[in-house]
């Protein structure tokens, strides 16, 4: 197998450092890119001796950040090594989540120079490959990458090395006896470490055999695999992401719609009832002309737990002829409706032509309630936006009007409102429990909310905040703005 | 476009007869597959006049389970349909989920017959179009399966089936003026056809255009085209499932290990106190030869809250030397622990060689705590049978032992030490909501109880059930369990 290996590639050293200068660069942002996707990454560097593997591990870490990244020598194990079995040592040092361990030899090593000095050793040798498997197959299950190198030089070249350091004063001390018996069973050694490699070449897991003549292309190979490497997993965990997740949302339009929950101006009770009479008396009238030319109006109310929702649906319609218009409360969906796109059951609420519906919470529902209870996945809200808005559009130019009210009161006035319903026999059974469990997540919904109205607030289906602290005020309001719209809608 | 579609296909009847039979039942087959998988299914049939949409879905319905599909005939709307959007008849038609519709004509032949019959007709096409699309896109970005079909005839052929059926006393009424008006004007519809055709042509939801001159070949064209596009989301969702939940575990071996809280004999307490004093010596004996032989040992204690863990182990270490034994507590895991995989922080209390590390609670937790409150996912405590069970074959085959013990209690033991422990000022510590809620889901622990018993006693590593509701027969089965294993061990 190894025999197969081509020992001759060669890199100059000129192109070299044009070829490696923009790899540094991309193996730090892989490494951050990891860090942040949380993925922990094993590199294998093996080889003979001198083979150059501590030369490659040098170029290796050189860009690295170090708070991201330990090195392991494997050498010799220590007495609380040596009292447990081979592959503990191994799995103590699994990087964490983000982090990667580099191992200058590992398993490999140790394994095939402690199978090989026991007795029975080539059924051992089976029984090691299948643990290393098992260990690795494990570890990627969990979502490890390992990436293995063996670097692999002839016995020739070895021994040249061998003699080239032993001259070098710099050197000479790291060649010992052990190396030179090592060289001396090169071949003896040659299908044991073939059996290795081949026996542990798994798919989720295989080696890279690099002839390692020539330190710059060994260099360049081993690095350009681990980018390459990192690049293809980087890809796998983000199609994943998406798949789950869905895309990521572009960011909501700058001009965000303010909630204000305070009015602008007080009414006093004459004023208040004054104005709503002649108000009410408006809307009459335009539900009349609505119906005589079949266009069909859709009111949705959405807006905090007690906003005054119910109050103020109430005035708009109390002088509307009943038979032309549907107050339509959205609950949790029923059985059936789950059954079907979260949008059915809406579309079989739409208002005939010349009809109106008034829908008090809607399926923006979708990307408040559900989205922060996690009644619907992710990717499934985050859909909902753009689904929101082709409906509306489709609805919109289909010739029907739409008017969307969003009631803001602040956190204070809720408050005091709850303690109010709870005191007060006639009002206590709208209040729940979830209510208050709704108001802990006061912040989570405010960021859904501020999402929705940027998002969904289209030229063709504006959101009206009505600032809904004081009641008369909010009433007023609302009333008033399905009269300016109705009128430019009968134009 | 439509040009290119070959009229001339063609097969005979005795090769139909022979094709057609084996998919009728692979059809019915997939009905109830999708059916489980909770997935719509909408199939539209479009086409000509006469280009023989009644025969192919009656072919198509024919084997179909009646209970799973609804045939919607689509003509000219009602009343209420008509004040609403064109859509809006679709929309509230879509099926639920796992059901199946079947459109004998449909949206498009709606679209086309009224915005022909509009001003203005070829700017509303597109938009017309465009709505479709959309339509289509939300319902299959939903998880409807959209299968469309449009039937193709030449003017000639439409020509011949028309006199054909006017001639036929059976079906000459079925024949209107306006079929032929329709047909006077075949050339001009044709490239509106095609606009329809190629501009819904989407990746989501593609046209089957079927050359339907011969009979036999458009009705198999159509059941094998439904065919091969049910199964091929059929493969889709299994992936996806699979990925997410793992893939489906093989059952469980039959011989189910029981679970006997039922101490099968009772002691005195002067007989239990004897006993135990004989056998804590004996331990001691054994735990020096495991130091003398390096054997390390590990004892696995598993068992239901208030089981008497702690009691039964405190027993077991009493006449131990301390220095060669761990009792490792396992609680939820620490932020650390978190980072890695989840069976590093077991490894890292794995003991030397000689030592003993009793395990309270361990590895196990994985498949019964994470697995019923959530903390991991399914795939991965689906998983981890498997890996636990590799785990324990590499230590045990690299030498080790191991003991796993699960102890037993009935449900109203467990009330009944619950309530003694809150009543104890002592022992109120020990008590937590928690233990409370997780009686509560009993039957669901039992469940992942008896999968754990029965996927991982293997030969090498198997179980022993402590009958624990008395505590003086566990504490000595589970110490004589130890003698036991400790002489073979050692043997």
């Amino acid at each position: 197998m190894l025999e197969k290996i081509d020992l001759g590639k060669h890199i100059d050293d000129h192109t070299y450092a044009k070829k490696i200068a923009p790899l540094y660069q991309r193996l730090g942002v892989l490494q951050r890119v990891h860090w942040d996707l949380r993925v922990p990454i094993i590199i294998v560097v093996e080889g003979w001796n001198a083979s150059g593997i501590t030369s490659v591990i040098g170029e290796l870490i050189q860009y690295l950040d170090p708070r991201g990244f330990v090195l392991h020598s494997i050498g010799s194990p220590k007495d609380e090594e040596r009292a447990r079995p081979l592959l503990w040592r191994f799995w103590t040092r699994t990087p964490a989540r983000g982090r990667m361990a580099i191992f200058a030899r590992s398993w490999y090593s140790r394994s095939l120079a402690e199978q090989v000095s026991g007795i029975d050793w080539k059924s051992r040798i089976k029984r090691a490959i299948f643990d290393i498997n098992t260990f690795e197959r494990q570890l990627t299950d969990d979502g490890v990458v390992i990436i293995k190198f063996f670097l692999h030089i002839s016995k020739e070249e070895q021994k040249r090395r061998l003699n080239e350091r032993e001259k070098d004063a710099l050197t000479s001390w790291m060649i010992t006896q052990g190396d030179w018996d090592f060289h001396a069973h090169y071949d003896d050694y040659l299908p044991i470490i073939e059996d290795y490699i081949s026996g542990t070449d798994t798919r989720h897991c295989p080696w890279t055999v690099v002839g390692a003549t020539d330190g710059n292309y060994t260099r360049f190979k081993v690095y350009s695999t681990v980018i390459r490497t990192l690049e293809e997993k980087q890809k796998v965990l983000e199609k994943k992401r998406q798949d789950k997740c869905g895309p990521a949302l572009p960011k909501p339009p700058r001009n965000r719609i303010r909630r204000v929950a305070e009015a602008p101006r007080q009414y006093t009770r004459a004023e208040y009832e004054k104005i709503l009479r002649e108000c009410q008396e408006q809307v009459h009238n335009i539900q009349y002309l609505l119906f005589k030319r079949r266009i069909p109006l859709i009111i949705v109310y959405e807006g905090w737990d007690a906003a005054g929702k119910g109050g103020n649906i109430m005035r708009l319609v109390r002088a509307m002829n009943p038979r032309g218009y549907d107050v339509v409360p959205i609950a949790r969906p029923d059985q059936t409706e789950l059954e079907h796109h979260y949008l059915w059951r809406f579309y079989r609420r739409f208002p005939a032509a010349g009809h109106i519906t008034i829908f008090d919470r809607s399926w923006y529902g979708r990307v408040l309630v559900e989205r922060i209870e996690g009644f619907c996945e992710e990717k499934e809200w985050k859909r909902a936006y753009h689904e929101i808005n082709e409906m509306e559009e489709a609805y919109v130019e289909g010739g029907g009007g739409l008017i969307k009210f969003w009631l803001e009161v602040s956190k204070e006035e809720q408050y005091r409102r709850f303690i109010a319903r709870q005191n007060d026999v006639l009002k206590e059974w709208k209040m729940t429990e979830e209510d208050w469990r709704n108001r802990e997540k006061w912040k989570e919904y405010e960021k859904a909310v501020d999402e929705m109205l940027a998002r969904t607030s289209t030229g063709i289906a504006p959101w009206t905040v009505i600032e809904s602290d004081d009641k008369y005020y909010a009433r007023l309001k609302a009333i008033q703005t399905v009269i300016a719209y109705g009128r430019k809608v009968l134009e």
